[in-house]
């Protein structure tokens, strides 16, 4: 948070409509299903005839975030990105967002200015309108709530619960690199405690550090998938880490996995860092969390189109359901998954 | 909060799925427009041609509600209500929520689960589908984050903007109840503190507690406006206050308007617990909030047919701009209105 304080303009010198009416001035308006946004009692979309989607997140400082390293602009950027995200793990397109923000006294407007600018940059990069929300102060921390509302054409929506037998198990990028960012940020954390001017060492690990706090997601690979004419028969995103996602496209799907050790895609950075904290790299790969990749099931028949999909790695494999969902390790032993992805309630 | 501590299950007990999979089982699913709720990633809704109206709200413990007096079902209902509310305020029929959930650790499952029941009584009251959310631990009290999607036929939402001058301002119900309520319920709060085995003193201002603590929304003057062949000019739903909204009616409009203080609807238990607390009873009326009424304007020639509605009042008349927004009152002054509502940024 900036420390110029002589800058800052008090909160309740604007009041709630002055406050919204600032952050959402000159408001783009870019999907043609924005018919009215901010400034009633709801926002009206019109979707002809295509499927619509709707998903929720809440974020809660000391439990999603912690500004003493999270830059406010960074934290709007994610919080409206890991909302597309889900998204597009429907096979969807965002098209716009809801913001609703519970803000506590030590905040000014211009605090709460930098997080809606990075809300505001992810939605203009991704194509996405702010059509409304809610603003209150908050007793506590900082609270952000997040509705994103996107389309599909009709059926073309993918659930959890299609995987088959035999489908291959794709994931797009590397995983691990946000949870090891996380690692570092709190390091740099403790080591900078009760130190002024303490200058955190990021040197050869800014991509775990980017993973962390500016994560994107992966519309590019819905694009790519739809080019190659390829429809995941199950798809999520990566959010609370592979192994929880997987086991849960298997609950849904009925069906069993087995995931391949030495393929799931690792960063060299998340590497070095997972040697440097003495943690189980693949451990960190599996249960990590916060990678916002998109994990995928297709037909074994797609083999060769997915496969020349940039970024795409073919990890595994769908059984059926009583054969359970295992990690084959690289001296080919077979280790039941576990969920032991972050857990929002402890 | 239920005391008998012996019974309760600790949410870490059960986990997050396990959680949403207790609280959402056996869910029903009453509109058409719903084809894919709880389980993914996102809701899938499906509307066919019609406007899709979306609308949010934030409750954040000690800011909206206090625990010590609000039971969690009711907490469930009115946080429900409130967004179906909205979508009335809109014109629309409200058909799905998500609903966001930050839980602190003084919270057990049963807790949850009372609060859930008050939100699945409200959306089967007025035939809605929960369709999504998300669940997380809090570190400090209990937030409740909502997001209701509705429709309405294309070209029948009403907004706050077309008012226009002659146009005839109405309130349904009555006005100032529901902020009496929260004075009474603060003032039995404030005596009971300390003793045990208090026993509050309600009689004969049951009305009062009912407002605060169990809003209804007002589908049912919705309903008749449509039978009856009036689409308002312009429409919102009194949680503010009456002057605030008035006066957001007539901003977005560029219109000005008179109100009569002898016309405004106000209830008997109102009226003495006004008297009772030395309070200015227009004052509350006017400004007190929470009353989830309809405000809306109707051409002049609607003015038999709307009277004709059970419990709609005419209350004023919409001016020019320039007459700016008055209070007519009893002994013929005018007196300016001003939005003294509640402000959630103070």
């Amino acid at each position: 948070m900036d420390n110029n304080e002589n800058k800052l303009t008090e909160i309740s010198s604007l009041g709630e409509f002055g406050l919204i009416d600032r952050l959402t001035k000159d408001l783009p308006k870019v999907n043609e299903s924005t018919v009215k946004a901010v400034g009633d009692d709801a926002a009206l979309l019109r979707y002809p005839s295509t499927d619509v989607l709707v998903t929720t997140d809440l974020l809660l400082e000391g439990v999603h975030f912690d500004l003493t390293y999270v830059p406010l602009k960074h934290l709007g950027y994610k919080a409206a990105v890991v909302n597309f995200s889900d998204i597009y793990a429907m096979n969807g397109t965002p098209r716009q967002i809801t913001v609703s923000l519970g803000i506590s006294c030590r905040f000014a407007v211009e605090h709460i200015e930098e997080l809606y600018s990075g809300i505001r940059l992810a939605c203009e990069i991704y194509g996405v309108d702010l059509v409304g929300g809610d603003t209150t102060s908050s007793r506590q921390g900082l609270v952000i709530s997040i509705t994103c509302i996107g389309d599909a054409a009709e059926g073309t929506a993918v659930y959890r619960d299609g995987a088959h037998d035999t489908d291959l198990i794709c994931v797009s990028g590397d995983l691990g690199a946000a949870y090891m960012g996380l690692q570092l940020l709190e390091r740099e954390k403790v080591a900078s405690a009760g130190m002024k001017d303490f200058q955190p060492d990021f040197q050869g690990k800014e991509y775990l550090v980017e993973r962390q706090l500016k994560p994107e997601a992966r519309r590019d690979i819905i694009k790519a998938l739809a080019d190659a004419g390829i429809k995941p028969t199950a798809m999520m995103d990566v959010s609370d880490g592979l192994s929880s996602e997987l086991m849960h496209i298997c609950k849904a799907s009925k069906t069993g996995c087995r995931v391949y050790e030495d393929r799931i895609p690792i960063d060299y950075q998340t590497a070095v860092m997972a040697e440097e904290l003495g943690m189980n790299l693949v451990t960190a790969a599996l249960n990590g969390g916060e990678d916002y990749e998109l994990l995928f099931t297709v037909p074994l028949t797609a083999h060769d189109a997915v496969s020349k999909i940039p970024g795409v790695k073919v990890i595994g494999h769908i059984t059926k359901e009583d054969l359970g969902c295992a990690l084959v390790t690289r001296d080919g032993n077979e280790l039941p998954l576990k969920a032991q992805g972050w857990n929002p309630l402890q």
